[in-house]
């Protein structure tokens, strides 16, 4: 195969790593200016993340370990979307599992890229209003706690780095965008 | 070994895929609630994110094709930090490489994770001020358009998706919050 990949020639493709969440492929390319290279390019199923705001303003978000970073970090409801899912179900099904919450309007906040040049995953992202509380429905291996505040008082937290999830932080940004300019 | 990382207990760490970017190893771990399982967790190079404001309230970001996403992007001035350099001196560099920059004042924006559970990098936001403009100083196999807007009309592009990537939508979002509070 040689296949034209935008300005990148694509001489092979090989599947490095697999598991039911990532996949891992090296592709050897030929650069623009003609030199050859390669790059290792992670597939991560496609993901969610929801913020619900009620009536008041308060926020709801989440804090718990993520396995990557090591830590726990404060983060709007997400996750990935399941194959018989459209996004606005996983969002749905996400923001019931992880908070407890169910919500009458939702709004379409869009899409993020979280990488572009080594990863592919696409996350969209949701507004959540009219809630309803409910009781959490986790898997059973996470530990979630719930974390309620002001939405001023999350963009606070993303200016002082203790909100830093990507997706979290667009989907704060973009939420408080969207309610100013109505 | 066994090794507990927050809530999970790890059984093992195994290397599978290993390139000059990226590092990506599985891990054999027991949940918190006993059941055994896997995580594959990708180690990505630390980057910057960079945007340029000048004293008009112009915005200069760029547009390249991006391997992964596999089409062009408009984001702020990007890249991974090499070994020797501090998170400033990588700004200063990647500012310049791509988009012909050098800035009189910077200011640290923060830090972003762009995911948290299956990737661990951290990319390092700045906005830099008090600009001069010079000559780009691209590596050969990049071709790099600058784009030039207002700040305002960079916030507008992420709500309409025309801006995905997401470090980029957070250092635009937090240097508008910043020059805001100001």
């Amino acid at each position: 195969m040689e296949k034209q990949h935008g300005p990148w020639a694509v001489k092979s493709r090989e599947l490095k790593y697999k598991n039911p969440w990532i996949e891992v492929r090296e592709d050897k390319v030929t650069a623009p200016d003609g030199t050859p290279g390669l790059f290792g390019i992670i597939k991560i199923k496609d993901g969610v993340s929801v913020l619900a705001i009620d009536d008041e303003n308060y926020a709801y978000l989440t804090k718990e370990f993520h396995y990557a970073i090591g830590r726990d970090s404060i983060e709007v409801a997400s996750g990935g979307i399941e194959s018989d899912e459209t996004p606005l179900e996983a969002a749905k099904r996400e923001l019931k599992e992880e908070l407890g919450i169910e919500a009458q309007e939702w709004v379409d906040l869009g899409v993020t890229d979280p990488l572009t040049t080594f990863v592919e995953k696409n996350t969209f992202l949701f507004l959540a209003r009219k809630l309803k509380f409910g009781v959490a429905k986790k898997d059973s291996h996470e530990i979630i706690a719930p974390v309620k505040m002001k939405l001023d008082a999350a963009i606070e937290m993303i200016m002082k780095d203790e909100i830093t999830h990507g997706a979290s932080c667009v989907t704060i940004f973009k939420a408080k965008q969207y309610l100013d300019s109505r």
